[in-house]
C-alpha cells in the first residue's frame, strides 16, 4: 500500500509557481492577491482558512481573509462580494462554504467567473459540466484528480465510485472524472445500502465525499482499489478523520489518502494555482 | 413487459397545456411561439425539425423553421440568433445540435436563457448540474425522466446506468437522475468491454444514448430490468431503430421504449411544454 500525501503535490505545485512568479509579479507591479470570505463560525471553516492563508504566503502571495457574521444581510454580503469583484487589486476569491441560505445565490450572481477560485458560479459550472478545462472547478474535486494523477494511479477506463453528490465535491469531480475517461457511479445518501456497498467492493477507486468518520469500510473496499478520502470529520476520540476507516483498509488496497495529511494540502495548494491563473490573466487583460 | 410508448405520455402534456393555452394566448395577443434553427442537412435534423413543427401546431402553438448552410459564418449565425432572442414576438429557441464547430459557441452566448428552449446555455446547464429544476434541461434528457414518471417506473433508490455522455442527453439525464434521487452509472464509448456489461448488466433501469444500432444487447440486461432508448440510428435494412436489440431484449426486461414510438413523442412534447413555460413567463414580465 502507498499513502497518496498531499505534502509532496503541494511541493510540486509550489515549484512550477515559484518559476513563474517573479515575472507575474513584476507585471502586476504587487504579488498576487486573494481575497478569503467567511460567513459565520463554523471551525471547519475556520480551520481551512488558516491554512489557505498560510499556504498563499507559503507559495509568495497574498491573502486577506474578511469574516462576516452568520446573520448579515443578503444585500450587504452581496454588495461586499461585489467589491471586491470589481477590485482591481484582488485577483481571485475564495467564499467558504456552505453558506447560509440566500447569501449563496446573492453572492454568486456579482462574483466575476474569471475571480471565482473556486468553482462555484454558473459560469464555471457549465464550464466543468460540459468539460471545458478554461474555468475554475471548485478546488478539492480538482485535487482529487491531481492526487491520482501525482501518484501515477491510472483513471482512463477504470471504475471510480463517487460518494457524496454535493455541488461542491462529488458532481464537479464527476464530471473532472468522466473528463479523464473514468466510468463513474455517483453514490449518495439516498443509495441502498446494498446497491453503495456492491459499486463501492466493485470499483477501481472510490472517492469519498460524505462527512461521516467510518463511512468506508473495509469489507467495502475491493483488493488492490485506491481510496481518496475528501471526508474532514472529527471522530469519538476528538480527533481529525477522514470517511474511512484507515487502519482497516490500508492493507487491503493499493493506495489510501490518510487524513489528514492527504487531500487538504492538494486542495489549498490547487486554490494557489487557480489564484496564480486568476492573476496571471488579469495581468494580461 | 411493458412498451415505454410515447404517445399516451405526449398526449397528457397536450391535455395539461390545453387547459392553459386560451388564457395564455389572451394575455400574449397571439400563439406562443417557436423558432427552429436548423444548420446543414443533416437528415436526423430534417426529421426532428419536421416532428418539432407538427406537434407545435398539433398543441395549438406556432413554430417557424429557419435553414442555414452548414459553411453560414460565425458572425452571421450569432446575428440571427441574437435577433430572435432579442424578438419580442419569439417565446422560445430551438437550435438543432450537433452544430459545425464555433457556431454552437457563438450562438450560446447570445441566446437568452430564458428562451434556450433544449438547455445550451451556460445558465441552463448550470441549473441543471446544480439540480435546479428551474431552468430548461435538454428535452431528450428531460423525456426520459417524463417517460418513466409517466408509466410509474421507480427511479428514486434504483441503479441506473446511463451509455452515452454527451452534453445533450447523457450528461444532463444523470444530473436529472440523480435529482430524483437515483444512483448513477455513466457509461461511455471509453468504458472497457468488461465494465460496461457489469453495470448494465446489473443496473435496474438502463437509459442508452449512444447512437449505434444494436449496441444494447440482451445479455448486457437484467431480468425485469427496465429499459429507455434515445437512439436514433438507422439499421441495415434501412428502417429506424434504436441502441437497443429490441426484439431480443423485449421479452427480459419490465419495461422497454421502442425505437420509432418511444422517447421521439415525448422529447417534441416536452419542447412544446418548455415553449408553454417560456410564453408563460414571457406575458408575466
Amino acid at each position: 500500500m502507498r499513502e497518496l500525501r498531499g505534502k509532496a503535490v503541494s511541493d510540486c505545485i509550489k515549484e512550477e509557481i515559484e518559476k513563474k512568479l517573479p515575472e507575474l509579479i513584476k507585471r502586476l507591479g504587487r504579488k498576487p492577491r486573494l481575497e478569503i470570505i467567511r460567513v459565520g463560525d463554523n471551525e471547519a471553516d475556520g480551520s481551512y482558512a488558516r491554512s489557505a492563508m498560510k499556504k498563499t504566503a507559503d507559495f509568495g502571495m497574498e491573502a486577506e481573509l474578511k469574516c462576516f457574521p452568520k446573520d448579515i444581510p443578503e444585500a450587504e454580503f452581496a454588495s461586499y462580494v461585489k467589491e471586491k469583484s470589481d477590485d482591481s487589486d484582488t485577483d481571485g476569491i475564495l467564499i467558504l462554504r456552505p453558506l447560509p441560505e440566500g447569501l449563496e445565490e446573492a453572492s454568486k450572481a456579482v462574483l466575476k467567473p474569471e475571480k471565482d477560485l473556486d468553482g462555484m458560479t454558473e459560469k464555471n459550472q457549465a464550464l466543468v459540466f460540459s468539460g471545458d478545462p478554461s474555468g475554475f472547478a471548485p478546488c478539492t474535486a480538482a485535487a482529487v484528480i491531481r492526487l491520482l494523477k501525482h501518484y501515477g494511479v491510472e483513471v482512463s477506463g477504470k471504475h471510480v465510485a463517487v460518494a457524496g453528490r454535493s455541488n461542491v465535491v462529488g458532481k464537479p469531480l464527476s464530471m473532472l472524472l468522466l473528463s479523464e475517461n473514468a466510468t463513474v457511479t455517483l453514490c449518495h445518501s439516498r443509495t441502498p445500502d446494498e446497491l453503495l456497498k456492491k459499486q463501492l467492493a466493485n470499483a477501481d477507486i472510490i472517492c469519498t465525499a460524505v462527512g461521516k468518520a467510518g463511512f468506508l469500510k473495509s469489507d467495502s473496499v475491493k483488493v488492490g482499489a485506491a481510496v481518496v478520502d475528501a471526508g474532514i470529520n472529527v471522530n469519538e476520540e476528538g480527533r481529525l478523520c477522514g470517511d474511512a476507516d484507515y487502519d482497516a483498509i490500508k492493507d487491503k488496497c493499493s493506495f489510501i489518502s490518510p487524513v489528514p495529511g492527504g487531500l487538504g494540502a492538494v486542495t489549498t495548494a490547487v486554490l494557489c494555482e487557480n489564484l496564480f491563473k486568476a492573476a496571471l490573466r488579469h495581468s494580461l487583460r
